[in-house]
């Protein structure tokens, strides 16, 4: 996978919120070869270092060409930018488009345990 | 009534939300013999398994030319998905288009018990 | 007034939800004899009733040509429509379109007490 | 019916378009006495009179509780304004609130024939 | 198939338009029989009738378990509604709800030939 | 200042909510001359009165042609409906068009103190 | 009246279009003395010389506490202009907010003829 | 490339408009290789024969990987869908989301030569 | 100035439309010294060149710190992009915020003379 | 940088909140040297003074050619306005249009701790 780049938190004397929102989200159905498309959102809280904008989005483009379920993207996006990171907070949301008449909204979260 | 196919949760290491949203959903009104349209929202903690997305929408499919109430629709939904996938959480939504100038939304909820 | 009529809840088994609005809601404002136009939204939790929608299209018709004021509707609304089902919640919203610049949301709660 | 009232024109020296736009028409159903609701809007080219806007507001409401067909209304309101101020132009549309799972919009024009 | 009743154009007097907008249909697709979904718009300038409301529901109810295309579908309503009511002109629109990430709109237009 | 006028609440038995919401509010910069345009909303729970809404309108309009700071104004309009209804909580909202690039919320808010 | 500044049309070499919308306008009603409220729209295609924006805000600004009518305001905007600019074309249009349940549309244009 | 599939036009006897709408269209930006995002519009009125959705969508898929500039995209997809099912009209239009702040709409139309 | 780049039209055979639209437009008001904020949209349909986009962005990147008025900036743009490409037609909007309560449109547009 | 300017809190007797809401902000991307654009919000809680608007204005004016990434902006937004009117609360909102397919909102907030 693509290296997810991290620079040091400009303002690591407050907890604060930082959300990147990415309509332009697409990878492929495993069970039928056709492409999904989402926005995906990410939300944290960073500790000691953030997520570089431009690396974050060359990580979503390597989902291009992949077949995998909504369910499990949702939670390797949350797994791998904790992963990068180590924040305080993060809650990953994706939004996908109209699939047989039906969209769907996964939404998982990971706070640090103490 | 159609089988509701389900898989195991691919992300069992956290609680985290699911939500299924089909605006194509129709049933037929038990006293005058004609369809009621309205969207059906499904919102979900999974413990060990996951609803299938297809046999969600030929689960729906059953109801196209039943006569039911929107009561007992919601409750009904509700009770067979819980039935299906054993959830942390579960909660749904239907909103009716209009009938005689008034629309409607009724929303049901099961949480599990310890 | 018209009766308002109900029928057994289908799910007594738990508590959820059932909200009806009506946008065609018309009375007369008792001080200038003009007609008045609002949107009545009615959420309640049934116990052992629920409220049969067609009569209650009918218990508002007869405000259509009543002189009453915002607060005293919502409030009577509300009192009547909880004497008629008697739910665990019940809360009345009016919302008026505008007069002379100005409009008005009068929202009402009941809640069951032990 | 309400006598609509005019003003002469301020600006004859010009042809101009004036548009008056009532979203709180109502009038009843012939065949099942039920209310119908409209936005009923006016659009003409005055010549030599104006149509006043509070004996318009009156006129609209003679029809409160009259049983009439939406097509029928529609040509109604264009005859008895075009007879009150002999416009150049004039044309009535009508919008109705869904009745039986439908909407309608009636749309009729009036030009002053030399 | 249901008889679409009529009744005698109330204006005959001048030309004038009617739209009805049916947000509620519901047709099977003929490949894979699963429901299709769309609003159908009809506009036309009526000459001696004018087509009954109630009537034009029951028979866009017909389609709800026939399989039949979406282009089928648009030019049979005009030709079913031309047959009916002899209009000056008619446009019938069906706006169909995404299936495979593509949505369709068709429009099929009606001028009676002098 | 314009009287107030308030009346009795019908009421009385429970606590409620009335909002009245105001788009057509304006005064003038107490620096600049020029003229703000705001839509002040009114937010309450009556105890024993409850605000008149004509008398409310002309009260509005006697800051007119006043030259008064937003905070000001916001907190004035808190002052005196409460002065005129001792209502048990009452909260004011103001919105400002845009000066300068930047457009303005003000909040405020009164609860009776026991 | 405020003076309606000019400058020099930067490319007299080409008729374009110039639009000021400004939905801050207010003025006040000759008969019931009540402050009225409108979105006022120019749209002309400038000649030799065009309208300085500022001096178009202070002229706006005169209506404040004028008694006039609709029909006439849009009517003396577009002479006042047109006086100020002798443009090739010129349209003004005033939409105002609802006054006993009607809002009302006023267009009036101007043509230079030759 | 994938076969544009094409069945008989169903209503050969008078001309008609088809739009089918691709909001999920995704291509490869020649000079940069990242990917770009549009939503693609066909519009056309049928001769003898009509675009078969399906292999549309396949057709659509086939750009997946593809580098091509947004011009060289839309008259490629108008040339293709002209050569398929040679229409009396048709319009090809893709929209792209923001690249350097910029987004960019294409329009493209083919009119049969007698 | 920035070099507005070229490339050669991919599609010379049919005339076609192409429209960039850019919302992050900035300039600097010639009297005030305070920044101006536009979305400016070039419609345009090519003979033997077509505008690369990134050169375009940078051409407007030369506008962030220039004092121009906004009746020039857009007559400025048109005649740029018609020296750079020499279309057959191109049409430039700029729609500017609001500024002392008024915000502007303005339209230019260019036809090539045969 | 530019003087926040502050006056006296016309309502010291109560908490209530103020916020300023600037959609024009501009500031440069220290890497690319772009320009960057947001929205920022500044909502806060004042104790014995307040924000001067115009003041603001000009202290936002300062970032235009500033290179200063998202994060470190909305921060030092935070430091700086706290230091200039020590409120009881502050938070500061930043929401920036979309570079490379992502768009991204910051949010900080500071309290004064007793």
């Amino acid at each position: 996978m693509a290296q997810i780049e991290t620079f040091p938190n400009p303002a690591p004397q407050r907890p604060y919120t930082i959300k990147h929102v990415n309509p332009e989200f697409t990878s492929v159905c495993p069970i039928t070869g056709l492409p999904d498309f989402a926005t995906i959102s990410v939300k944290y809280v960073p500790d000691a270092i953030c997520i570089e904008l431009k690396s974050l989005k060359y990580y979503y483009l390597e989902f291009r060409n992949q077949g995998i379920f909504y369910e499990a993207i949702t939670n390797k996006i949350l797994d791998d930018l904790v992963a990068a990171c180590d924040p305080l907070e993060m809650e990953v949301t994706s939004e996908w488009t109209t699939r047989g008449g039906i969209h769907s909204i996964i939404t998982a979260k990971h706070t640090r345990s103490e």
